[in-house]
This record gives structure tokens, C-alpha cells and sequence, in this order.
């Protein structure tokens, strides 16, 4: 018996066979979007997008799955019968309008010149007035909610989208019948209902407690949004694992697949890797690290923890309260080092050494102690996502010498994003949510063993890695066979299918000692330049802006 | 009718023929010294030196003065009765310890093993423990000295130096009779006669309105070091511009010119080129850019400048206070930063353009406005030599994000050292020196037209460059001409001869105004870094000894 997760990702969309009960991962397949990420101009018309805008067309996500299901079924040879169920998880928050039927708006005649009628894929950050305003409103207003997502809401997320159509495009938000997450427009088209799944309704739509903010809130924002919710937004919730409804014949027909059966409710592709690492448990947190790390953690209590990004109850299992932490540039400083300031001699030596640079400059950075280069820098090349909350934010280097070597510099920077890292567990912590071990999943901590070290010398924490290379989807097809029935729950699912490596990374306690107290000072930086005791990043953001000919922040 | 003025460096000597009429500067001539620099084994035996020992070889400067005053004769074809002096300076502080006769310890066949026999070149640093003893005992008996000192006298320093001889090598210290800068030394076989300069005395050798330190400070350091004036070292001072006596007939004949021309008073390289820039009035800045800057100026009042290198009476021309300050790295934080953090990109871009990578990365940083790169760095990769003096301070830079690329470094890294000069200048105005213009020597703001528009911009004042290549050789022209009687003092002869190129790179306003914002935040990281409100970086340095074994400082 076999379940089938697809994961979307930022630029393509990747399917997994799994077998129920072994947990085999029998087949996979990726599908590159074809129109990828648009960000310059509409491939309808050619009219071109203002900064910080980042579109997605909705035809991809259904082509994803009219290439990578069959691919799936015709690689393994399994026979469709034996397929009980498919889950699918997504980036978030990435919404879009659609008609009552669900067809998106982008897909009307009409409407194919319209920015505003695509869907918002979560990095399109042109609604950053429209969070700064839904911030203002909701602490003038005394919004209680607002804590529980570290007291800010952010441009990516879903009400910031949707107030940005009625601010900018109202007659084009008159149109809209429905404004729903991508993941959910997926799981109605598979399955002919429309459901809001609890993880993204929770940490992106701002549902706590079973509701959405008060329509006096939302009237606050603009008059006319007051009544969003009813004539935009469901409460068509689904809890996580659930079952949305059957394939329809139509949907089955197209996939090769039996009809009816079981797909699961859509999920966030950070939260559906939980499950997939066996972390449904409090005190376990799962770290997704790539370009930037998202960190989830289950606890039973509700807690407010500053700066997080959000908590929902249920919002990564049942029955549990859902944590999620970040930070906002991780893979990326690294690579923005290899890129941009690594010279020519390592890139020959690493050529020579048969190794790629990362590679290279992880083994010369292996050699050497915790602390012997001298160096100390704060992670904010992208700013601070947790616990500051600071876009603002830039990166610091101190220590440099005439003797400072590229190597040096890369471990520095993988020690600054474990002193985040361990700056996130400590005010989790100290909210009351004990970190016990830790999880990694992804590319970066599979690859860098010197990171995996770092990250348990600088925590004080032993950690595990995630035992496929493809959790999100593994995480989906353990959300299909709950909701198929074959488990009677996530964590029991999790338990069957979840996997992790054999291997732990136990910190090394003379390391730790030289890290302890390197962290003070990477605190104290931390404080002096995140707190407000001194604004020089800003200041330098603001000169850099003006200099540049942008309006001043 | 000439004279020859003759430049020690670190790695070579240089002779220049001037036409003390018109100031052509007729014919120049280059040696390098066989020795180089000595720092991980005596020649002589193979004998291993310790870590921060630098020694020089006293042959390699007769050596010298035999192969480049015939060279720029021969050159010239100037006939050597027109030649009526000669001058030289000196690298400071470079002393040796000889036998009553002048002959170097380590002419002598017992000594050839023996690396306390030898020249310890300004950057030997291994005297730092003496330093630190100077100092303390300065402090704890209330010297009135120390404060012309900027409050630290260096282990660079002459007496530094000769109580590491006296501490380490007792027996060695006994055989000297008399201990001298290479400077006066190298007149000492010119003319036979031992002369100490005003300018080394005063600014490395303690010697202040007249005389040394009391016998009984220096038997605080060490009892046997009671007697070090009139033992070891004399008081045959003699003022800047004055002849030191004719040229002995037996170097007159090695040399090929007259004997018994004029042969100036030593004097120290940076110090000569004041008058080989017109810079001898007060009110005008001379810095003297290379791997590191010097600041020279002259006033009519004495002053105490904090963090000053020193301030002499007489120690730049006669009848003026001379004021020197410094920072550690310039042009070595350039060539750090495009040695150690360029991609092979930005090579192959200079390549193809044709350019060195310097002057490529200028190319593209030239591009921006102030501020535009977003970054601000603290200029101190090889500590801060003014005004702070604390040689464990390091390196920092604020502002990165993924969008920052290597010119952007670069230009911080330029406007870092200009508000280094800038914190030096305000310094010395707010001492009561006030500082007028600027001038810079050296191949460094000679080659980069961005960074003398920078330094313009940053200090808000009109800077000027050096007429001459090769000013300090220049500066000892000009004293072999007041010496030889051709001109009443140094100040005649510098507005004679002294040399400054005709353009004058002036502040643009709107720059400064850039400029005057980031410099609120340079001073605020300076003081934060600088002044024990954060000492981060003496932390990380000790953390970075004790991973490499060494002892904890």
C-alpha cells in the first residue's frame, strides 16, 4: 500500500512514492515550473512589475501534478490500486484570488494583464505597507493576537496580500470571490472542496482560538475590508491529516489513479517535515536549513515567546501547540561568501583538491579550535527574522587582522548563524518551551559536517539529521496515510514512516566551554546593535537608501 | 651645484642628486639590501630567531652609500667638485649597539652568532615586555615625559630595544659602549663623528627639553640600566639641518666625491619629507601614506595630544614643536582585503580592462555616491597606533547584506583610514594644534585618485600631493644644502626646494555632508571598541591565543 506526497517548493514542484508500511521511498519526481518565479514583467502581456514583487501562475502547480504523479507510477511500476492516498505541502503565506467556482482570476481573459490577479508567492514583499499598517493597527488596538506572532506580522503573509489588491486594485478585489492559499486551491482542485488547512490558517491568516481577528479590526485596517471574512475568506478549517475528500473521477483520470481515494489536508513544507523526522514530540526541534532555517517545535503549553514568527494550536500536529522560529539568511551567507569574497587562490586549491568550495573551505575551517581565528560576527546579511524581527538589520564582522584568511571568515559565519541559532533556543527556553535535541533537515547541515559539529558545540545539544533527502514529501505522504486511515494519527504515522539518520552529533564539552563564552560577546553585539543602544545599521541603511536615489525609510 | 640626499628604507636604499638651485632632481639610484630583513635566522650561523624579531644587517647601509652615490654620479655625469653636501634618513627607531670606535658588535667574529649583536630593525617587536615595563614604571613614578608620548612609549623604541639586550643578553649588553640609531651611525662613518639627531632623540629615545629620563627612572627598570646614559648612550645631540662634519677622505675616495663636503645631521624618513613638501609652517598636515600613515605637523606651542606618537622640540625643523601621529595599516588593510577577500571574478574583470585589481576596484568604487554601499568599518586590522594606542585592538565592518560585492568593501575600507585621519586631525585641534591642510606623501594617494578625494571629503580639507617621488630622499637633499651653507635653514631650503604637485583635490560639501553622518558613527564605534565600553576584541584575542597555544595575554 502506497501513499504519494508532493512537495512545492519556490521553483519546482517534487512527488514522492511511499510504501505505508515499510516507509520505502519507491519513486520520486521533480517538475520545474514553467514560469518559474515572475518578477520582472507579466508573460501574458509583457507589463512589467514594480520591486519587490514575486508572482507565480497557478497552471504550474496543476502541471506539477499531471507530470510528476504519473512519472511516480510509471518509474516504481506500482499498480494505481495499491495507492490509498496523496498530501501535498507548500511554501506559505502564497495566496491567491480565484472565482467562487475556483478558477484563479489570472485565468480569465480579463484579467490576464492584471498583476493583482496571480498568485502572491510568499518572497513578494511589495505589502509591506500594508503590514506595517495591519502592525499599527493591531497595537493600537491592543490586538491580543498579536503576540502570539512575536508582535508582528509579516509582508509575506496572507491579509498583508489581500489588503494590498484592495488598496491598490479595488476594482480587481471586487472580483474576487475567494482569496485562499495556493496549497489550498491545490487540495480543491484535487478533491472539489475548498478547505483552509489549520497550519496556515494559524500562521499566516491569523486564525487563533478557532477565529479570525474581529471585523472591527479588519474595518479599522480600511472600511471596506471589514467584512473580508465572509465575502473573501471561509471558515472552511480542516485540521492537519485530515481527509479533504476523495480524488474526483476527473482528477483520478488524469493522474492514473484510483477515484476516491483519501487526500490529505495541505500543509506548510517546514511543519510537514516535522513528522517526517519523527519530532512530533515536545522538546524536539526540527531545524530546516538552507538558504535561511526555519525551527518548529511542539510543546503542550501555549506560550509567548518574543519574536518567534507564530504559534498555533495544531498548526504542525494535533492536539499540540505548534512553534516556528527563523532565521532569515543562513545557506545564503555562506554562499554570499563563496561568491563574493573567496579569492582566486582557494578556488584553484579547491579545483585541485577535486572538492567544490564549500567543501573545501569546511575542511581547511575543520582544522582548526573553537575560537582561533579571532573572529566574532552577527548573521543579519538578511536581517533578523527571530527573535528581533528586524528586516532592517545587516551583517558584523569583527576581529580581522592582516593575518584573516578566507577560512577563517566561513567559520565565523558558521558559528554566527549557530549563536542565532542558540540566541532562538534560549528565548524559547526562557517562554517556558524546553529545547531538548535538535533536528536538522536539508541540504546544508546533510553536507557540512563541521556545521553539524558547530551547531552541537554552540547549543550544547545533540543532534540528529533528517534520514531522507526529500522530508517535505515524505512528510505529505505520511499526512496521505493518516488521512486514508491506515494511521490513526500523525504521530503515529510519524513513528512508522518518519526517519532519521543513525548518527548523533554529541557536543564536545571543550568546545563548548570557548563557544559559552564567545556567545557572551556575540549577546552583547547582539544587544548592542539589535536592542537599540546603537541604531548604526539602520543609520547606514538609511544613508545607503538616500544615496541611491530611494525614498528614506 | 648639488647634493645627495640618501633614503634607508626597509628593504633598500636610495640616492638622489639635486640641483640645490633649481630643485631638479638630476639622478637617482636604488640598492637592496643583501640582508633584507632578518627574522627567522641569522645568516651568519642558521641561528632560528624567535616569533617578532626583525634585524637588520650594518654592512647592507655602507653597502649602500658605495654603490648608489657613485651610480647617480656616474648617471649624471655631474662633476663631483659641484657636489657640496650630503644628507640621509632613517627608518626609526633602528639602533645598534657598536664598540667605542663605531665598529657594530656584529662586525666582530664572537659576536657573528649572536642576534642581540645586531641592528633591530623598527619592526622588530620582541622588545614588548620592556615596553610594558617602561610604561608601567613611567606611570607608577609619575613621569612628567610620558605624556609626550601620547602616554606609551613603544616597544619599537630605542630603549626598549637596548633593556631587552640588557635582560636577555647581559653579557652582550656589557660588551657595548656605545648604543646608536643606524641614522647616526651611518653619519658616524660619514664623518667620523658620533652625533645623536634632535628627531630620533626626541621621538624615540626620551630625550625632552634637553636631556634623558632621571638615573633613577631607569634603574627602576633594571639597576644595571642606572648608568645607560654615559655608558652606553650619550649626549651628543645635534639640531636637524647641521653639518656633522666634513666627509672623511677615506669615504670621500670610496664615494668619488670631495672630501670634507658638508654631511647633515641624520634624520628620520617620515620627519625629512616635511621639508620636501613646503610643509615646515604650522597649520599643515603631512601624512606620509604607505603600508601605514604617518601624520606630521609642526606648531609654535606645545601641546598634549592623546594618543600621540610624540611631540619634540625641534624634532621636524628647528624652532618648532614637531608632532607626530600614526595609523598602523592603510595601504596593508587595502592589500589585505585584495589579497585575501576578491573573487576571481574581479581579477579577471582587472585583467581584461587591463588593470591592476587596486586600481580596478577603485574603477568600480569611484561609481558610487558616500553612503551608498551601506557599510562602515573600524580601520583597525593591525591595531590603532593614533589615538588610542592599543596595539590588540582589530578589525570591523558593519553593514553587509546579500547585495554587498567587493568594491563596496573596498571604498569602506578607504574611508575607514580617512576617518582614522579625521579622529587624528580632531584630536590634535582640540589639543589646541590646529590643522589647516593636508598634504599626503607616497605612492598610495599618488596612485588613487579616490582616495585622495575621499580623504578631502572625510576631513573636510583641501589636500595636496607631493611634487617629488621620492620626498624623504628629497628631505635629506634639502638638509645637506642647509648643512653645506647654500641656504640660512631648513625652512629657506624647503620653500627652495620642496616640491608639491600643482593640483589641489578640494571637499565637494554634498560628500561631506554624507561624510560628516557616517563619521557620528565611526566616533561611536571607536569610543564603543576603542575605550572599554565593549572590549570584545581583546577577548576574542585572548580566546584566539589560548586556541592556538599560545600564552594568554
Amino acid at each position: 500500500m502506497y501513499t504519494i506526497g508532493i512537495d512545492y517548493g519556490t521553483l519546482s514542484g517534487r512527488a514522492l512514492l511511499v510504501d505505508v508500511h515499510s516507509g520505502a521511498e519507491v519513486a520520486t519526481a521533480v517538475y520545474e515550473y514553467p514560469h518559474g518565479v515572475i518578477e520582472e514583467a507579466l508573460p501574458a502581456t509583457g507589463r512589467k512589475l514594480p520591486p519587490e514583487w514575486a508572482l507565480q501562475h497557478p497552471q504550474d502547480y496543476l502541471d506539477v501534478l499531471y507530470h510528476t504523479v504519473p512519472a511516480v507510477m510509471k518509474e516504481s511500476g506500482v499498480n494505481p490500486a495499491e495507492v490509498v492516498g496523496i498530501g501535498i505541502d507548500f511554501t506559505a503565506s502564497t495566496p491567491m484570488p480565484t472565482k467562487a467556482d475556483g478558477t484563479p482570476l489570472c485565468f480569465l481573459e480579463q484579467f490576464r494583464g492584471e498583476p493583482h490577479a496571480y498568485v502572491k508567492l510568499w518572497k513578494h514583499h511589495a505589502s509591506q505597507p500594508q503590514a506595517d499598517k495591519i502592525n499599527a493597527t493591531a497595537r493600537a488596538r491592543g490586538e491580543t493576537w498579536l503576540k502570539r506572532y512575536g508582535g508582528k506580522y509579516s509582508s509575506e503573509w496572507f491579509f498583508s496580500k489581500l489588503l494590498q489588491i484592495l488598496e491598490e486594485a479595488p476594482s480587481v478585489y471586487r472580483e474576487i470571490d475567494t482569496f485562499v492559499e495556493a496549497a489550498d486551491w491545490v487540495i480543491w482542485q484535487l478533491t472539489g472542496n475548498l478547505t483552509r488547512n489549520t497550519c496556515t490558517a494559524g500562521y499566516k491568516m491569523l486564525v487563533q482560538d478557532g477565529d479570525y481577528p474581529s471585523p472591527e479590526f479588519f474595518a479599522a485596517l480600511n472600511p471596506e475590508f471589514g467584512n473580508v471574512i465572509g465575502t473573501k475568506v471561509g471558515r472552511e478549517f480542516a485540521p492537519l491529516g485530515a481527509n479533504a475528500g476523495g480524488l474526483t473521477s476527473a482528477m483520478a483520470e488524469k493522474l492514473g489513479l484510483p477515484a476516491d481515494i483519501a487526500v490529505a489536508v495541505a500543509n506548510v513544507d517546514a511543519h510537514v517535515t516535522v513528522p517526517a523526522v519523527r519530532a512530533t514530540e515536545p522538546g524536539i526541534m526540527v531545524m530546516i536549513m538552507g538558504t535561511s532555517t526555519c525551527h518548529m517545535i511542539c510543546d503542550e503549553k501555549l506560550a509567548d515567546v518574543p519574536g518567534m514568527c507564530g504559534v498555533v494550536d495544531g498548526g504542525i500536529v494535533p492536539k499540540l501547540y505548534g512553534f516556528e522560529a527563523g532565521q532569515s539568511a543562513v545557506g545564503d551567507i555562506f554562499a554570499w561568501f563563496v561568491d563574493n569574497a573567496v579569492p582566486p587562490e582557494y578556488h584553484e586549491a579547491a579545483s585541485s583538491a577535486g572538492l567544490g568550495l564549500h567543501a573545501y573551505l569546511e575542511r581547511e575551517a575543520s582544522t582548526q579550535k573553537p575560537g582561533e581565528h579571532g573572529l566574532l560576527a552577527l548573521d543579519w546579511w538578511n536581517g533578523n527574522r527571530s527573535t528581533l524581527v528586524d528586516t532592517e538589520l545587516s551583517g558584523l564582522l569583527i576581529g580581522m587582522t592582516l593575518a584573516t584568511r578566507a577560512p577563517d571568515i566561513y567559520r565565523a559565519l558558521i558559528e554566527a548563524t549557530a549563536f542565532g541559532t542558540r540566541e532562538i533556543i534560549e528565548t524559547f527556553e526562557a517562554s517556558g518551551v524546553q529545547v531538548k535535541t535538535l533536528i536538522a533537515a536539508g541540504g546544508l547541515p546533510e553536507k557540512n559536517a563541521l556545521l553539524r559539529q558547530i551547531y552541537a558545540d554552540v547549543t550544547g545539544r545533540s543532534m540528529r539529521l533528517a534520514g531522507s533527502s526529500q522530508s517535505p514529501a515524505l512528510g505529505s505522504a505520511i499526512h496521505a496515510a493518516v488521512a486514508a486511515g491506515v494511521y490513526p494519527d500523525i504521530q503515529a504515522a510519524s513513528d512508522a514512516l518518519g526517519r532519521l539518520k543513525d548518527d548523533v552529533v554529541n557536543p564536545i564539552p571543550e568546545n563548548q566551554a570557548v563557544y559559552d563564552a564567545l556567545y557572551q560577546d556575540y549577546k552583547l553585539l547582539y544587544d548592542t546593535f539589535g536592542r537599540g543602544a546603537n541604531d548604526v545599521m539602520k543609520r547606514l541603511r538609511k544613508i545607503r537608501d538616500a544615496g541611491r536615489g530611494e525614498a528614506l525609510s
